[in-house]
Order: structure tokens, then C-alpha cells, then sequence
């Protein structure tokens, strides 16, 4: 196959001046656009009678469609989250035909590590309730929330799920002398702060003040933080999670969040999204959601697209890509 | 004078258990209590005859009467800012007959720190919209709070006025691979980040992204930051104040919130405190307020003793004292 020949089906959702820095930075290859673009860039695309022509897939295109592009070499998904890939059929399938699987983690474990401590100082410094409280000095109230803030600095953290944000937060943690955890299932040794597998995860729940949830969903993280894990976690504890939705069992965080047990939940994904009028989790106490924004920010679409240009010129150099999931 | 006859003249307000503290900390010498407590360990006393039998002072003594106690020889502040003493008489007549005087702005430092990194990442992440969104996926309102998100990463920050809270802000800062500049007027040379000088402001402001005003009010810093200064500043850009109301010309910054100058505002502190009703900055767009609560947090009073006492030793040892500021 001669090297100019190449076809990358691009289902990014972008400005034209975005997509004209695609069309240029892969010349003098060729980008395939679908039919339909799909909203955003995290949602999946239609199927596409172009992606069976293609050797490079780049987007959300839909798995099944994959499964069956015969030409094609390497999907980079442009979300970090790849949950529609990740299950053992199509891990087994892009094994049979070495199809590459890359994610865009690296443009989004900055933004979302940002989210993280963004929830976790407004947390400290009360602001949610301190936005609203027009409180006057020596009040009550104002006592209060004076005497009710705390410090980040000197307090513990359990990180569930060691990944690329993972890695970010620690870094934005370090200079507040924090005594941080990661949990880990397969510890690679170069984490960096203390890892913990399963069998120690409750005893470090129980000393930890802040326990974030980074945990991606696959059929093995589904509901991985449930009665037990709130259980596990010391009174007074807060909850973070801006992994997935569905890796969380949301009535027993419910409940957690009502006894007491969690002094609050900061979420930015939930299952489903959004939640629908009247959920319980809309109006439980100390519960703070955003909506599934952690990884937004204003350069998304461009970071996007030089995350896969950079990746796209170390395939073509026959180099190992960034961010490979499968 | 023997050493055992010091008489510490402290009108703190605080629990029961840190005045122990703080009475077993000074033994064999001697606490002396006002016959009233303020309210809260800001709030300034009322005239106390006490203090003119003092040697020490400590806590938020009235200050003529502080400057008519003819023995005192130390005053230590129980806040970080110190404007009823800040002024000439009070310095001159101090310095007459050598009174030492100290703050806590150890204690106050780390949690204004924090506070200010809570207000500029709740900003960056659009916390304060995002909490109120329930927006769902895909939505026009959810797409513009995504792609309105920011990232503090390798954004510009000027910080004017740099004492104790600066230092510990550019160190929460620097995993953000942010610029700082620090605005002094009389660089010390060991701030450890640019600085600049009064005449070199400007320029720093008009490519700042980020404003934060840590100014004490004192003669010389009333309305410092006004018309011409805001002016300076880059469009779209952030001011924060966690310094002083009076620094800050309120009119001009609503101004500048008006016209869209700035993106917005995130204030801790204003004049007066609280701002009554109706006034026009409660109204104004992109206005974030907190009411002067950014140094508060649980062991507050604690930390106000157990800093006073370790200056106390120093004091007792001949050695100079923290946070010394007259």
C-alpha cells in the first residue's frame, strides 16, 4: 500500500478552521468525513458506510462499524472515557486483527484534574454555601461557616482509578502536603504516592477525608464503589466522582448522603445524564453536581486534533502511539 | 522586674479548652481577661482596663488604649490585617517606646491562600453556573459551558501585594506551570517570582488573566486599585480581593463588571462589610461574593494561641519575634 494512500475517517464534531488544521496536518493523506456529524465530541456517531473504507479512525465512531471496517488499522476516540470499545469482544476482535485502540486521556486529565481540586477547595472553603450567604460579620451564620471551612493542607486523599488524571491531580495535591492513596488493581510501581490493591482499599477508606472517583466504566468497574465502600469510608468524608456514572451505586450514596455518613458528594457523572426531574440524588443533602463538564474547556476541539496529528506522525514513523487503551 | 510577674492582657474569643491552652502555655506568667469578650477574634474590643497593667497584649485591643498602657511592650494582633494600628501616630508613638508589634498571619495565610485558588479555579471550571445547570449532554447549554471552561494551566497571574498569603498562593500555584508577577513596592529580592514596581504595573496588568489583590488597607493603599488600574487590565481578564474592601475603588470595578472589562469578580472582602441591601455590586454581572471568611477555618482559634505562644517563648528567650509588622 503506498503511503500517500492512507484514508482516516474523522467524525469529530469541530470549527472548520479546527477541521481545516485535521485536513492539513495529515496531508498528504486523505480525512473522510461521515454523512453526519455527530452533537459533540463525546457523542457517538451514527453508523457510516465511509468508515469501511478507512485505514485511521478518529472520533466516536460506532463499534460495531469498526468491528467490520476491514481496512482499518487504529481508532483514536476523542474522549478519554472509551467504555463503548471496552468490553472482551471487541478487545478480543482488534486483538484477532491488531487494530490499535488510542484515547485523547491527555487532553482531558488536565482539565478534569483542574475539576477535581476546583470541587475539592470549593468543598474546604464552604463557597457553594458562602456564594449564597450575603452573612455579616460576628453573626451566627457567619461564625459558622468561618468555623465549618478547613484546609486541603495536611489532610488525606484516596484516589480510586491511577490513571492519566490521576497522575495530574497528584501533581496540583503536591503543595498542599496532602497524604494521598491511589487505588490501583495492578500496580505498576512508578505511581509515585503510596498504591493500594483491594485487599487494604477499606482500611485506607477509613482514614481518608476526601475520596475521588476516577474509575473509567467497563463490565469490571460497574457499581465498584458501593454499600460497602461508603461503609468503609470515615464519617465525615466527602465523595468525588469524575470517573463514570455507572461505576458508582447511586442509592447507596443516597444513602450515605442522608445519615450522614458522607458530609457531601461532588459529582460530575451520574447515571444517567442528567438525572431526571425529581431523582433523589437532585435533592439530597450536600450533594453538588455539575454536569458531566470535568474535561470542557475552551480549546477542546484544537487539543483534540493535535493530540491525534501528534499520534498520527508517530504512526506513520511506525512509533509506539500515546494513550494506547487496547 | 522579675520574669515570673509578665501579665499578658488577651481579650481572644475562644472556646474554653484553647484559653487553657493558651493559660497553661504562658504559666508560670499570668493571663489577664477583659471584663468583655468580642464577639469573634476579629471583631476590635472596647476599651478595657486590663490592658494599661499589661506587659503583653494579644488578641484585638482597643488601640488607644493600647497606646496608653505604659507598660506593654508587645502587642501581638489576632488577625492578619492590622489597619486600626497601621497608621503614623500609632507607628511613631510604638516605636517610641519600642512596642513590638505582631500579627498572625501565619495562621491566616494557608486558608487565604486556599480561598483564593478556590475562587480562580471555581472560576476557571465555571463552578457557580455549572452547579446551578442540570444541563444535559448535547444541550446549547451545556455545549457553552464546556467550551467556556478554561484552564488555570500556563495562564498569567498578578498578585498585588505580597506578604505571608502570597508566598503561599504562588506555591499552590506553581504545579500550574502559571506566570506570576508579584506586585511590590519595595521588592525584597527574595519573593522567589517577578516582581514589579509601581511603574511597571500597568504593563503587567494589560497581560495578566488573573488579578488577585491581597492588599492590607493603610493610608498609603486606600483606593489603590481604581479606574486607571482596572483600565490596565486585559479584557476578559479576573479580579479576586481577599486583601481589603477600602483598597479597592468599588465604583470603578463595577464599572468595569458592567462594560463586560472584566469577565467577573470574586470578592471576600468589600466596603462596607456586609454590603447592604441593594447595593449595586450584590446586582452586579459575574459578582461573586463571600463575606470575609477566606482566613476562617476549624482550629482557627487554636492556631491563634498556639502561634501567639510560640512567639511568646521567643519573646521570653529575647529572640525576634513572627510576623512582626510594626
Amino acid at each position: 500500500m503506498p503511503i500517500t494512500a492512507l484514508r482516516i475517517f474523522s467524525d469529530l464534531t469541530a470549527e472548520d478552521e479546527t477541521l481545516m488544521i485535521l485536513k492539513e496536518g495529515v496531508a498528504p493523506h486523505k480525512i473522510v468525513f461521515p454523512a453526519r456529524l455527530a452533537p459533540s465530541v463525546l457523542s457517538k456517531s451514527e453508523p457510516d458506510p465511509a468508515l469501511a473504507e478507512a485505514d485511521i479512525a478518529f472520533g466516536q465512531p460506532d463499534a460495531a462499524g469498526v468491528l467490520q471496517a476491514q481496512r482499518l488499522r487504529w481508532l483514536q476516540v476523542s474522549s478519554a472515557g472509551y467504555t463503548r470499545y471496552d468490553n472482551p469482544e471487541f478487545r478480543e476482535s482488534a486483538a484477532k486483527r491488531n487494530l490499535l485502540v488510542t484515547n485523547s486521556s491527555a487532553v482531558y486529565s488536565e482539565p478534569c484534574a483542574e475539576h477535581v481540586l476546583a470541587f475539592m477547595l470549593a468543598q474546604a472553603r464552604r463557597l457553594a454555601d458562602a456564594l449564597q450567604a450575603g452573612a455579616s460579620g460576628d453573626s451566627a451564620s457567619w461564625l459558622q461557616l468561618r468555623s465549618t471551612s478547613t484546609l486541603l493542607r495536611n489532610q488525606s486523599v484516596v484516589i480510586l482509578g491511577f490513571g492519566s488524571i490521576g497522575r495530574h491531580l497528584v501533581e496540583l495535591l503536591r503543595p498542599f502536603g496532602m497524604n494521598i492513596v491511589a487505588f490501583r488493581r495492578k500496580p505498576s510501581g512508578d505511581e509515585g504516592v503510596s498504591v493500594v490493591t483491594s485487599e487494604h482499599l477499606a482500611h485506607a477508606l477509613a482514614t481518608a477525608d476526601h475520596v475521588v472517583n476516577l474509575l473509567p466504566a467497563n463490565p469490571g468497574s460497574v457499581r465498584f464503589v458501593s454499600e460497602p465502600q461508603f461503609h468503609a469510608m470515615k464519617r465525615g468524608s466527602v465523595f468525588y466522582n469524575i470517573g463514570r456514572g455507572a461505576t458508582v451505586d447511586q442509592d447507596a450514596l443516597l444513602a450515605a448522603l442522608r445519615s450522614g455518613h458522607l458530609a457531601a458528594a461532588w459529582l460530575d457523572v451520574t447515571e444517567p445524564e442528567p438525572l431526571p426531574p425529581g431523582h433523589p440524588l437532585l435533592g439530597a443533602p450536600n450533594c453538588f453536581l455539575t454536569p458531566h463538564i470535568a474535561g470542557g474547556h475552551k480549546n477542546e476541539s484544537e487539543m483534540l486534533v493535535r493530540h491525534f496529528l501528534e499520534n498520527f506522525h508517530r504512526f506513520l514513523r511506525g512509533e509506539p502511539l500515546h494513550d494506547r487503551v487496547i
